[in-house]
């Protein structure tokens, strides 16, 4: 593959940078980030022509609506990105922190600290707020970012970066923020083989998107995000419960990826659940996919066959595939089969239950009688996320500001040799 | 690249193996392993006729006699392999260990819990060894492991992987330990694609395996072991430290990826220090390749100029390169440029240099008059290691049972809903 000297250049800026803010303390990152917000606020006419431009060729290219809505900007969402690079400065800074610490007999003191990653690239698709998010997640956790965006979006992303660069430029710091103009496949691909300037590399996106990192990089990945989600009501589940949680995961965000895809209902639990839920998620709108026991049970003739395809899906929309279950084994079984590995959720009142599928199902969360949607880095408390990690190596589910950090071991001596 | 039926059954296997294992207690992998250390004792016949085989091809290829020495088995070392299965059995079980646990205002209790990865491949080259050890560590964190070993060890490693797998039939394991008996680079590189079936892959060898691994593999990658380590001999150091460590770094075992390969020294301690280190480095049989001023110093005409590639240059011989530094910045500069990131060591006795080194040196482990030599998992305190992580992502340093381990959260809801 062609070298591509932009991107290069690019990356030993984006690796001095970051030598340069893993040095600087907390005080003067959060002095930095609030630079970073204010320069958005009054950049903000400036952004939002640049985002016109953007929607302008994005309605010529006849995107739909709902991807028209992601990519607008308003004074109120820009006030809002702003404000969550505020509320990034306000959490606690994960550098420094000493993991573990420990004297061996021969009085070697071993220091296990938290220490930034370098230079963290960032590949996503159409919102430009997360241009600010992750340019925001980076500083304050004392890494150096390298932002590809899409290119629907190229000319907002540009108004936001200089904006973030601008603020950060007061300090210094203004190349800790870098992003790729050139959105073309062909520079995705050279920036995912940049192993030497970048030291890992996050994909927020699609599955195509994710698909196409994870076997192009030569980086370390993390992948991210694609959410073939399950509720499972066992045979001991409370009739109330079942139904608002079944509810709730599909329907209160179905674009998201922590959102339910399939429904695994015990033998025993269908009769006497299945026909109320079933009307409440029909009157939410959702399309329901059903195996021929359910087909069946609720003989509603809206209710279409489920396919092998349809347990594979991630729909992301008013969709469920529902499928009634012998047992808890043949639930966990499905799970492990079709599922990706990000939100599991049993409603059980059966402690038997929720230890065997708590222990037995194999992802990054695993619920018992609460929704699969709040796998998310705001509801578990980290303030903020990067992104969700699908993956077991370095982070798994919700990513933080400590997903963004490494470890270096410190050893103090005095003299000692082996 | 062409599908290998062999290897999706052994993946098959394998990944059926794990769940099996992780269910189990902390007293049946102990169990098994002791079964395991009695197996190989039993099969040590079988093993050492295998070895002989192994023996003889290579001496009839033309073997070094150090690499014939690594292959080579004996009562002994059979009786060492199985010392370590045992030892490995007496460590800690990291698994299900609450890494962190809290209660959110909602009332959900989130505990992020410490589960087996899974599957686990490991590529490795000529020492039989590393069969039983890697099994074990996988074994004790509850993994199933593919080890594909080197072609001049493979019926050692087959004998070997029989009398594990003969151990661990005793309590239904034995297909959690699978080994490549298909040696071919051919089936090395689709093992490096089998994402379905490995969760992730430890390369352990010389830089181009490592090399061929991250290129190729499509599974998350730990980078393990290319060592270009660093002795920098500050203004303030004292003499005596410099030289024991110093020597005992480059000498002590100059063969593995924690001795050091290159000597910094600032010009002010050079004069009072080189000449008599450098002496009992040649004494020791090491050869130095100095930069100019080294030279100049030291006038000794068996000092070759170090050139350009002798700085990026792991030896792993009894060779060292030497530069005279002006300052410890330029020492900082120098490893930044050159360093493998693994292991790097400040000889001093001031705080305001201990404090800059260890703060911007960027390495797995960075020593303060310590020998570079440390790092490993026994010498960390860890029991035994898997390999040393030179990358940033998942574990950095010394990897031992808790490395082979990912979390997961599991939720405690009462019917909370988003």
């Amino acid at each position: 593959m062609a070298e591509n000297k932009v991107l290069i250049e690019m990356g030993i800026r984006a690796k001095a940078a970051s030598r340069k803010l893993a040095a600087a303390s907390s005080a003067e990152k959060d002095k930095a980030l609030d630079a970073m917000a204010a320069a958005l606020l009054e950049n903000q006419d400036k952004i939002l022509a640049a985002n016109q431009t953007d929607l302008e060729a994005a309605q010529a290219n006849g995107m739909s609506r709902a991807m028209l809505d992601r990519l607008a900007l308003n004074p109120q969402r820009i006030a809002s990105m702003a404000q969550g690079i505020r509320q990034v400065a306000s959490l606690t800074d994960p550098v420094g922190e000493i993991v573990e610490g420990i004297v061996r007999p021969n009085g070697l003191r071993i220091q296990k600290t938290r220490v930034p990653l370098g230079v963290v690239g960032i590949i996503y698709e159409a919102r430009p707020n997360v241009t600010s998010d992750a340019a925001a997640l980076c500083i304050k956790s004392g890494n150096a970012c390298i932002l590809r965006g899409g290119k629907e979006a190229i000319n907002s992303n540009i108004a936001v970066a200089n904006a973030l660069r601008q603020g950060l430029a007061r300090f210094g710091f203004e190349e800790c923020v870098q992003l790729l103009e050139d959105t073309s496949r062909e520079t995705a691909a050279q920036m995912m083989r940049l192993r030497e300037y970048i030291d890992v590399l996050i994909p927020r996106g699609g599955a195509g998107l994710i698909k196409s990192v994870v076997e192009n990089s030569t980086i370390p990945v993390i992948e991210t995000g694609v959410g073939n989600c399950h509720v499972y009501i066992d045979e001991f589940a409370s009739r109330d419960m079942a139904v608002s949680i079944t509810v709730n995961a599909k329907t209160s965000r179905p674009s998201v990826c922590n959102a339910a895809e399939t429904l695994l209902v015990h033998k025993s639990a269908a009769p006497g659940i299945l026909p109320d839920l079933a009307r409440e998620l029909k009157n939410a709108g959702v399309q329901l996919r059903g195996c021929e026991e359910t087909r069946k049970l609720l003989s509603d003739p809206d209710i279409v066959p489920a396919t092998e395809e349809d347990w594979a899906t991630e729909y992301l929309d008013y969709i469920m595939a529902v499928k009634i279950v012998s047992s808890i084994d043949e639930a966990i079984e499905h799970i492990t089969r079709y599922g990706s590995g990000h939100s599991e959720c049993i409603v059980t009142d059966s402690y038997a239950s929720a230890e065997k599928f708590t222990s037995q199902v194999d992802a990054a969360a695993v619920y018992v009688n609460a929704s699969t949607r709040f796998t998310d880095g705001g509801e578990f408390g980290m303030g903020a996320e990067i992104g969700i990690s699908t993956q077991k190596l370095h982070a798994r589910g919700p990513m933080g500001l400590q997903e963004l950090t490494t470890t270096k071991f410190i050893v103090y001596g005095n003299g000692q040799i082996r």
